[in-house]
């Protein structure tokens, strides 16, 4: 028998960290995963622990580097927490960091109160960490999840497969809704120190792109509007060398409404729950290797 | 034996309304549940259903309303359905019409485009209509939930009872974090349609109040807190006689980090789940009766 | 402005207690949260504590009591923890515990193993006591929830109303599916310890006339079947006045193979998710006052 | 720029089979998610839908294969669906199949009812075949989530490295429980018919041996007991080569009730929610190669 790939950690740190500007308090909101793996057939076969960090302990890194080295943001902060993983112990081969974070935005008073804050929801942001060790040893991959949106018409469906079990109607109107879940890998990442909001600005400029892509494609499919997207960022994003999109497709049936007398000139829709379509696909820069797993759902 | 309180309806109908204005289109996205009791007792003792609008049709309902009447608001759907309930049928006395309302934005383009949009998700706006016929039998309950707000300082907690079990040490700065869930009785409601844009109006100014008394109350404790939210509501909005909040303290937990030889000066925080402390309250207007239920959550 | 009805707790306490009987261990594994309401205004008006027992001290109750009194049943640690809080300050006039209990068995092996368990999560059982002081002062309410049923048969739904949104095809036989919510009110409740495995030996009793009412009954509507499980509760078990259920329509509808030249004969169904038929209702012994809340969907 | 990985479908297919053997009905409640992928750039680069099965086709194909094949097991019917789509159409190279099964068992009552049932809920079962086309492409992994298990004793963690940030003190005596995430890979799959029952006992045999392993095993290590459980699994199924398990250590925190003067001998614990340690790791029969993906958390 052989022990094959394995991994432990702590897993969802929620640490909340405020800075201080005077009067002025910042806010960063996190939940961070800590998964280790290296010489750990030991605690498999026998049970020794001798090589055990418990996952106690990198719990307490998380929260205790949150003060030592603060949360410039979510990149930032898990390369600081693979850098010591990996390197503080030779027994640890590889630590892999996981980072969601929710927003806030500052609630507007009439008055100068500035320590009050609103949890935005809209979507969350996802960063995902990995470090093997020595100067190529690291994979960063940003992302998001939970943005949800809606084209209500440049949406068509038609020309498609008719098979036996084919019933859907062609369509050259329908509802275009999805949630977005993207992960997009930086290259040439060497841990190093970019300058200042460097990853908050490359977020930003990656979620602007996902969206006014989507707006803008007149969608022959939701492929089609995938591709789209994933094709912007490699586009305009120099830095980005691959990204993956899942879509869901969110249906809106129109409802049936010729039963009692009124027409339903796509104006009034069923959103539906279950199934859904699901649509997913990897876009790569000319020369890139593929890095992002196909099924991580769970960044 | 006898029968008690019944009611019964079709539950969770997601609607969307697409109105076009021109090449700009709006968009309202409800969950509706429709609820109805009245001459019942035969469906219950012998299996009748000569007295039972189907649970679908009121499902037909919801959808052909949108269609027919619009959707001007959430109150004023809710009030359309459950007129139409209650004077259609005779063995239907009352009808409550819950709705949810999930708020999307335009997705800004450099372009023209204007049919592209993406989910708030800030929170959840929430009305409960319920009429049980004749001009004063309308109650109209306007809400919102999953509105998470924090004050990262100007929060204490001290000078509470300490009996054999209290161990909690006293503070004088910690966080303050809640998820609001507020419902307000409106006054003088006879399901007449007010001025238009009157119901989006008042759930606006209702929304900030709550805002602005969170993030300027001084909090000696949730409880100050959560009174100072909804008699700020009382005070400016004369509509509204009644409102009451629930509160769930989500705890920010001060990050023991003197094990690691590191001054944590209220900044590193550990934001926990379970257990919560849980404050509810009803404020009135003065003359005012009550009529929210305290244990309503699922509104 | 006046204030209204208030209450105030730690909301979900997850205690678990074991038990050693030699080898043999036991386990309670509970879910409980503390709601208090008394004197309470001057918190709430000026924010002064002082008639303010911490939240945090009735966690702590909570699980001081798991050892000093240990864990019979559910509802009888909430009437010791209940009648504390009235009893021991006088600025508390009602203590409401709720309580879910989530069900283990023990892991069967061929050896001696006798603490070793798995949960087996069929349905949660759900208590709540209010205690208002006083020897007439206490309410119990016993419940569960979660118990997902169904007959594939024996059900039909024909002889309903006809208005203009109807369009549901009448039916001999369909799947009825549900996932019962039942709540049920014990009678002459004094607080006394009734004998070792009251609470335990009703709760067993209840759900085995629930399961057998619903196998049982030909079902003509939801609402008859309904009426049957709760009236055969009401028959069979003396000690209980009222009982109210909540059942949602867990639809089962007949997919529709035709386009594929294939005939469904009742045996492939969609399940569908939203919307979903609500049934509730409240039976009661003659003579009984309806004391469990129309509205009580979080117990 | 490349198109990269893709595969499309619908997902999450509520299908339930009804089987009668006279009077005796027999359930199959099944979720069941299709992905497929192939010659798809076209749709994808310019939106063409001249290769596309609709994701509409597949749900549809889920139906009608539930009534022409019948569902003897979620692998069996796996199977089916798999071979269909990659042998019926050219364009789709490999089609994956998931399934979630739920369990139901009969209502026992007095009578002789054999149609009614109640929802077991203790695990979901679970299923992933894949295939690729010819007598070699097929890959069938069967799993199981949400069992969740306890030791209430016979646990203890010592040993573990003493960095700067360990605090965790060392014990003798611990709760031990999780949620058993497993799956596992069959050998020599040719999606050839096996004597009926066959993955359903085998499904039964594996769960038996984790249950056993978990409960026999003195842990000194959640990951021992993990590799106990994965090691049982191959060393008595001979048909299985690799098996990959998650488990979440579900700590069960001893409640410090020294400040009341009370000893907690192992009593009395708190079950804490967040965060939470992760534990993962594949075990391999000799000579297998490893075919599960470590980080699939969606099957």
């Amino acid at each position: 028998m052989i022990l094959g790939q394995n991994q432990y950690g702590k897993a969802e740190n929620r640490v909340v960290r405020i800075v201080r500007d005077g009067a002025t308090h910042h806010i960063k909101d996190l939940n961070v995963s800590v998964s280790l793996s290296g010489d750990m057939d030991e605690v498999h076969l026998s049970g020794s622990n001798a090589n055990v960090l418990t996952t106690d302990a990198t719990k307490n890194t998380v929260f205790a580097f949150a003060k030592e080295h603060g949360i410039a943001s979510a990149e930032q902060f898990g390369i600081h927490l693979a850098r010591h993983f990996v390197t503080s112990r030779q027994s640890i081969t590889t630590a892999r960091i996981r980072v969601e974070e929710y927003a806030w935005e500052r609630i507007e008073t009439p008055g100068p109160k500035r320590h009050s804050f609103v949890r935005t929801n809209q979507e969350t942001r996802t960063a995902q960490i990995t470090y093997a060790g020595g100067p190529d040893g690291w994979q960063i991959i940003s992302g998001l999840k939970d943005l949800v949106v809606m084209n209500s018409t440049d949406s068509e469906f038609r020309g498609y497969v008719k098979d036996r079990y084919t019933t859907l109607p062609e369509t050259a109107d329908r509802i275009l809704a999805t949630e977005v879940h993207a992960r997009w890998r930086h290259s040439g990442t060497d841990g190093a120190e970019p300058e200042p909001g460097h990853w908050d600005h490359s977020y930003a400029q990656v979620r602007e792109h996902l969206l006014h892509a989507f707006a803008e494609t007149y969608s022959l499919s939701l492929q089609q509007t995938l591709y789209q997207m994933g094709a912007r960022v490699i586009d305009k994003c120099p830095g980005i060398d691959e990204i993956r999109l899942s879509l869901p497709n969110k249906h809106h049936f129109l409802a049936d409404l010729e039963p009692f007398g009124l027409k339903n000139d796509n104006e009034v829709y069923f959103a539906a729950d279950r199934p859904y379509g699901l649509i997913e696909a990897t876009i790569l820069r000319d020369g890139a290797e593929a890095g992002i797993p196909a099924d991580l759902t769970n960044l």
